[in-house]
């Protein structure tokens, strides 16, 4: 990478976010996750990034569904080794938290809705994708904040907390330091948003060339909420 | 999911492909593999599919960059658990070949090329992504096919075997069972080809739509191979 050009951010390094983290629990979806990490897994080759992938405990956490929403016949998952537990987790500027089946069983989220509430005020930036709304929604820190979330899940996600001025129509919404993106792969689209408010559309392009990625710059943009008669 | 309709395939179940496999390296590119794979986990929603998660060893795989490739102030990585080794791995209908940094180092492939180039006879389709075709590139199965790889890496990946008929303009191609894709997020939209090829049309609608991703349709789009000068 070293022999390539790439642009400046636009503040200086100091101002820049640096400690990234990433909530994982069971039956996560995996392209939320990795949508926005690939991307700025490449903006760490260009800037000092640090990364913490959080969970309950240490121990690997799979993509698995939970027992009552999968595929009995299917043995289909990929398992995370997160690097620190809610408990351990360093203080981190920007934190990422994704949606994915597993959320609907409550046990599975808990810990993680209450380290949303804990650490949210100690955050420069709070980033969702599609069901992990609800989440944040959950740890109250999205009450009468414009919000959106995944589209084929709407009903069930918005009911969660009714003190959220959810938005329909949206790739995503920025409310303060709270971007919220709709499902799964909106996180690609967030992510590149918000780093070309943070660090520069000039560097957001160059990632998103880099990834071969064709990004959606409108964040109105959304023909699933039509899909799914929102 | 079990409440939502969910299109039929175009083929009998006992014709469809079940085992799908997805080698992993030492700094593999994350999205290579998990855009293809959050789609067909979402596929094993509604079809029994099996996944085998292969790598040299059963210890975690990061995507850490080579040392000489990476940003000595970043610590930025995931790490994923093989299923299997490549002695131990189940005889695979569909294998996934990622490309990423880590393939520039020989010392991290040499196993999976050679995995590759064994059981290349045995598969019903081969699909790579991004510089992942290098790999099936070198272990010779490419020879005489045309094929694709990441637009960026161009150069350096083509010249690894020059008996491949490499083609610069394309988000995918096809060649017999071989479906090679461009860079990173070219993976999304050739797994979707494919799901629609095999599947069906309906029912890689139906994928796409539940992960709110607007797929090219068009495997000539490409506008990275005119960015890139190619």
């Amino acid at each position: 990478m070293s022999t390539v050009e790439f642009p400046p951010p636009i503040r200086p390094l100091g101002e820049l976010p640096t400690i990234y983290g990433v909530i994982i629990y069971p039956g996560f979806q995996s392209l939320d996750v990795f949508g926005p990490l690939d991307a700025l897994n490449s903006l760490s080759l260009h800037y000092p990034l640090q990364l913490a992938v959080i969970a309950e405990t240490l121990d690997p956490v799979s993509t698995k569904p939970p027992a009552h929403l999968e595929n009995p016949s299917s043995n289909f998952s990929q398992s995370i080794v997160p690097t620190h537990t809610f408990d351990t987790a360093p203080a981190v500027d920007v934190l990422v938290v994704p949606g994915g089946l597993g959320n609907r069983d409550p046990m599975n989220v808990g810990a993680a809705i209450a380290y949303i509430e804990k650490i949210y005020p100690t955050l420069q930036y709070l980033i969702t994708v599609c069901t992990g709304s609800g989440l944040a929604a959950q740890a109250g820190v999205l009450d009468g904040r414009r919000a959106t979330t995944n589209k084929r899940a709407w009903a069930r996600t918005t009911q969660l907390r009714p003190q959220v001025r959810w938005v329909a129509h949206a790739r995503w919404v920025i409310d303060g330091n709270i971007w919220t993106s709709s499902g799964v792969s909106a996180g690609i689209d967030v992510i590149f948003a918000f780093m070309g408010e943070v660090y520069g559309e000039e560097v957001a392009t160059s990632i998103s060339n880099f990834l071969e990625y064709e990004r959606h710059m409108d964040s109105a943009w959304d023909p699933f909420s039509d899909l799914y008669n929102l």
